[in-house]
């Protein structure tokens, strides 16, 4: 029998995907799983974005255009604008989803060997992509203990060599909620102007940054062609389903590049376009109640988090993630038990190990991300669970 | 400025799409452009498939799972069992149309520098998608003279070398529309097994062959887990646009690893999977419709390309494609120049050029592919004004 790729063995598997398997079987066996493993908001998809669909006229669902339809890629244009992006309706390619917008920058911007710098903990599915196109990844850590500060600028410098394509910054930060300063964001860009680097950027949560300073674009930086912005409606609409995502940047090269890779796939998907299309005006009491309601619960949960014996939360400032330490060894030991032992009256909980957030293995051990993204009281009730399942875990 | 990377340099520009400015621009200026160049049925999707997405009652919406909805594998299932294909619905990952399908069967299954055979003519984004995962491409020459016949075994033995990991087939195939029969499989499965590859076999246009030989699909060959079904319901069901396709197969290394990668994109297009769901069962008149549609299309178009002085179109027995020799010396030129230059009555026709579909750069100089995708009316207007611009162009 022909073998599998050896690349294929060494894609990771999704750290907030692989125990699914077991919480289907808690479930099949009548639990409740409380999923704070992944970033799935529960609240409603905006309804005049799902009329958008249910008043769908067309006889014949055909392909779009590779780059996405003018239509939507104007109304972002406007939308950017709000937020003091100048971009035309040229700079944005849509994609099928944020991970398809990740996938695609990177191979049209760096060699296989190449490699990039990104900070850890990093969303995972970053390693994949970069698995995927042969990107070597290299990371700087940055700390529980400093609110996951980003790191400085001579801890990127130690990692970078002749090779080092690019920094990939999430921001606000999946898995730790991290907001990064104008400050921080400065040095990021005096790094990528001395070493001729690409800025990839993903900015899916900008909608949900909790504190007061001015929110910075990488594409408000003066990087010019240097950045790359990724970006999705999945987040800031709560519909992860539709897979719309874009790539926003001046650099007509990487563009033009990009769109050969748009054109083998034919085309994003065409009913997610009509509802993400529909999703951007109009919405600004939608995205204000979003944004109270996320504050809200961030506010709710990580006082609930530190109120637990031995559990520690920084106070994320953005997205609707935390990366906590638990008084565990093997956090991933804990997370499986708690979808196959662990039960209180009929119900469990569903975490991320947060190893799979980083490169080196000795990182994170004791360490889960969490999504805030149920309401209250379903946040309260995971909070008890937590709490008990620690306590019964450690007195087995 | 940071450079493109080498690979994205090498992607080659789709040669179905990449006339594509030229008809807008030809639109611009208020001239009809018949499209004979893609594959986007004219059909309706069916009444029941746009009915489910029209009354979605979902409040959220929402990822689904990695590998598409459980209800949409077990529909599959039961459509498969009418042409004799029996899997489970583990055998079954949903992916964002055919183009996914192909790309991480490719990336699971092959190294960078492996080598895969396919027959040129041949679908051009399979050329894309290798080049993105980094495999070596090796053709074997079917020719117009033979109706585009399977090459026979010795031509592929002639380039099988150690690097060889698969063989690709389409069929029925796009660009040209051959059939391959029962005797030709099993050529290919001989091939498969002395050289222990993997066959990849793009079947999209199972529902579109127009001869009395019973359709043989490569997962009835008996090939185990060497078989690997590229599909999707774009064409059958006219709705290219929704990106659903499949990966179909008995081999679960692949699966998994297929898996890992569907993990990092998170998921399937969730509104395409409704409709896609909603049109497997209860349209077998639709089907049947469309077959006798496609058939008289394809009687009427292929007669109506020979009576044109210098062109040949052999007979397609299956999709909605042919590969026509015209009488001009670079095709290309040709199709632009009916873009830019030639009007009947303020109308022109679009085609693809066929050297996109060929490796070798000297074959395909003087063909073009047509997709037979339009009503009747259209399609003898569009012989009409290939007829007529092919007089006018080498009268220049």
């Amino acid at each position: 029998m022909p073998q599998i790729s050896t690349r294929g063995l060494e894609m990771p598997s999704s750290p907030i995907r692989k125990l699914a398997p077991l919480a289907d079987a808690a479930r099949r066996e009548g639990v409740k799983v409380y999923h704070l493993n992944i970033g799935q908001p529960d609240l409603p998809t905006p309804e005049k974005a799902l009329d958008a669909v249910r008043h769908i006229e067309r006889k014949t669902l055909e392909y779009s255009p590779s780059e996405g339809f003018l239509s939507l890629r104007t109304k972002l244009c406007g939308y950017y604008k709000g937020f003091g992006i100048d971009v035309s309706e040229d700079d944005i390619i849509i994609t099928a989803g944020g991970s398809e917008a990740i996938l695609l920058s990177f191979l049209a911007c760096m060699n296989p060997g190449d490699e990039m710098i990104m900070v850890e903990p990093g969303y995972a599915n970053y390693i994949s992509f970069a698995v995927t196109a042969g990107i070597r990844v290299r990371t700087v850590q940055s700390r529980i203990e400093d609110g996951f500060a980003l790191p400085p600028s001579e801890a990127f410098e130690e990692v970078i060599t002749p090779r080092t394509r690019a920094i990939l910054l999430c921001n606000p930060g999946n898995p730790t909620g991290v907001v990064y300063s104008p400050a921080e964001l400065q040095k990021i860009k005096e790094l990528v102007r001395k070493y001729d680097l690409y800025l990839f950027s993903d900015e899916v949560y900008r909608e949900f940054v909790y504190t007061d300073e001015p929110y910075l674009s990488a594409l408000s930086l003066g990087l010019d062609e240097q950045a790359i912005l990724i970006d999705s409606v999945s987040k800031r609409y709560s519909e992860c389903g539709i897979r719309i995502g874009m790539i926003v940047t001046h650099n007509r090269l990487v563009r033009d590049t990009v769109m050969k890779y748009c054109q083998a796939r034919l085309s994003p998907p065409l009913l997610g376009q009509i509802v993400a299309e529909a999703s951007i005006e109009g919405t600004e009491k939608y995205l204000a109640d979003s944004y109270r309601e996320y504050k809200e619960r961030r506010d709710f949960f990580i006082k609930g988090l530190n109120s637990i014996p031995g559990v520690f939360s920084p106070m994320p400032h953005g997205a609707f993630y935390t990366v906590a330490s638990l008084p565990v060894a093997d956090a991933e030991d804990f997370c499986r038990w708690c979808l196959t032992d662990f039960r209180l009256d009929g119900e469990t909980v569903m975490m991320a190990p947060a190893a799979g957030f980083y490169r080196n293995p000795d990182l994170g051990r004791n360490q889960v991300r969490l999504a805030y993204v149920l309401k209250k009281e379903d946040l309260q009730r995971s909070l008890m669970l937590l709490r008990a399942a620690l306590k019964a875990y450690n007195r087995r």
